[in-house]
């Protein structure tokens, strides 16, 4: 079974899903296993501490991982669902489709949504920030790395302006993109709820949400004054289960994605058996290889700027009078298989890197190599 | 890669998760694929077509399939959420724990729900649901086999009782433990909802939330006054990606879990190969088998009659002064997994076996041979 490899395909690398490990896959395909066995547990119980040291937490009782069947959109239910109320104030900012989505189904629980949109390529200035905070809102969520543009947002930046301007405001990270690729200093930042799923840098396949909440957020939802929304999404549900697995103790809600979980762990074991700060390095310097060898090609990006564009994807601008139809079909060809452009405003002009995961960590695969060759051959640069 | 055999485990014989195959198990395993790529499309959209084989759907255009990262527990969402308005009337025929449940979910959608309660091992009487129907309810809700008693509801029948004494009122089966398993005839009975999961008759690992909606059901989610609750689990946001799909077009509201509907897809495949019906008898022969052996050995059953009880699992009483931490801990040394009892009333006095799936349709694996031999000798019957 140690000898698992997975089948030959096109190498992926869009913004999620990413290629995943033979181990996540072989894990994927764990056998029938309850999900209350003496076997799963641990499993579980370990997945649920190991999130924490991903996301620079430290303290079990200051944050809550909840690890749940769903997608990362499910995270975004979470927040609607448990933390607003008809009425309450919250400030999106928004670097792209993501802020939009975000929006609309925080409004969806009711929130009065004030949304501080960048240009396209660009983040929410300080200024604006600060006036949004000006109310003092009960929230505020930053999308970290928006995939529709590339932009990475300065977390810990505004997180400093949030505790200055309007410390009682929850903080949200929207972070599917940005878990294990981006620094996400969790304590440090004084984060209230970090979002995201499995697809991404954590390199397992989708199917889980995977959400991490402060103290002060989960009481936020235990002293709400109108009932939670929302069943399955439900804290109050949830919260005693992920302590029951944490403690060793079997515990029903709804029945957790089990192989899934198995696949997790196996990726939670990896990530954390070198101190996380390597592997965002390794994540940087990945970035860096493809957007230097980009430029050197003469191509321009989304973002503005390379202090706010993604470390774990890159957003790059076809060159004149080239659109997807004329480079995506050709990596594809070539077994690469990139992703087209999803912003509204740009959709024609752009195409989108991913590179997270064992693509960016794990450079003897040579992925990054196949895929900037594979670039300079149908742009014919080579 | 055809030669994958799963890892040597425990025989896992609860009311789901079940034994899964080879190939599903490996289908889980499938690489890193891109939720709309050329490959994975027609994965997807015929996993929808067939999912209507199965619940013997025959129109195209008169149900739609939803199927999305999430429990079973999340269809209870679904209802509540698209087809609940605040203050509409929902009958609950209640037939155990996840009764209980699904009432508590619809109440925090705001229905004002009308339990109907069978006592614990029966099904609500003709009268009891004929008079709750008199108020001419939105919605009826039916757990075809609650899985904390082993009833079988039955489903049929009461669909022709709704329609006869309240036409109007959408039937919703909850059919977690039931899909794959116990007859279920969506068109000829006239369902509206259809709510599963993929670890229990289907034999897929849990992570899917499998939906059949009538085209009645998606137009009262459509005509609803009051806009519909939650985000992720809108069919308005779902419906048009499940019929792109279905239509071969790539499709994005949130990230489907990719390598779970590859799995899911296996098994369809395999379901579907033969009529359902030699499915669904292969399964009442080996609960037959299942329950004659048992009450050879001088056992009882938590559901009161023989008709009333699910085929897919056996909720048995124990022994006389025999409890769980007699039996199920001798079983696990023998590689058998049951599950304890679930349904607080009576949750020391029974265990749980679950039969459904490869277990129940390839019996040349001997699982059933295999569970009885066990409790015959846990008990000193052999």
């Amino acid at each position: 079974m140690s000898e698992f490899k997975q089948a030959d395909h096109k190498l992926l690398v869009i913004p999620g899903p990413i290629e995943f490990s033979d181990p996540v896959l072989l894990a994927n395909a764990t056998p029938g296993t309850a999900h209350t066995s003496p076997a799963f547990i641990p499993i579980f119980g370990e997945s649920i501490k190991l999130l924490r040291k991903v996301l620079l937490s430290k303290e079990e009782s200051q944050s809550q991982p909840i690890l749940i069947a769903g997608s990362g959109t499910l995270g975004w239910d979470a927040v609607g669902a448990n933390l607003v109320e008809r009425g309450d104030e919250v400030v999106v900012l928004n670097t792209g489709y993501f802020g939009d989505s975000f929006a609309e189904c925080l409004e969806i629980y009711g929130a009065k949504v004030n949304q501080v949109k960048a240009e396209v390529g660009n983040v929410p200035t300080d200024e604006s920030i600060i006036e949004a905070l000006a109310t003092k809102p009960k929230i505020i969520t930053i999308t970290h790395v928006d995939t529709s543009t590339g932009v990475l947002s300065p977390a810990a930046h505004i997180a400093s302006l949030v505790k200055k301007h309007s410390p009682e405001t929850l903080i949200v990270l929207d972070a599917v993109c940005s878990v294990a690729s981006e620094d996400i200093k969790f304590d440090e930042w004084g984060l209230d709820v970090v979002i995201s799923a499995t697809q991404k840098g954590l390199g397992v396949p989708p199917g889980l949400s995977v959400v991490l909440a402060s103290k002060r957020a989960v009481e936020a939802s235990e002293n709400r004054k109108t009932p939670q929304q929302g069943y399955y999404i439900s804290w109050k549900k949830w919260i005693p289960i992920m302590k029951n697995y944490e403690a060793g103790k079997p515990s029903y809600f709804a029945t957790p994605p089990v192989q899934l979980i198995y696949a997790l762990h196996t990726a939670l074991k990896s990530i954390t058996a070198k101190p996380i700060s390597e592997r965002i390095e390794a994540h940087k310097a990945a970035s860096k290889y493809v957007k230097d060898e980009l430029t050197a090609l003469g191509l321009d990006f989304v973002p503005k700027s390379r202090d706010i564009a993604a470390n774990g994807m890159t957003a790059v601008r076809f060159p004149q009078g080239l659109k997807a139809p004329d480079v995506l079909p050709k990596l594809a060809e070539r077994d690469i298989v990139v992703a087209a452009g999803l912003h509204k405003a740009i959709v024609t002009e752009y195409f989108r890197i991913g590179h997270m995961g064992v693509t960016a960590v794990d450079r003897q695969r040579g992925d990054l190599e196949k895929v900037i060759n594979g670039i300079k051959e149908v742009l014919g640069k080579k």
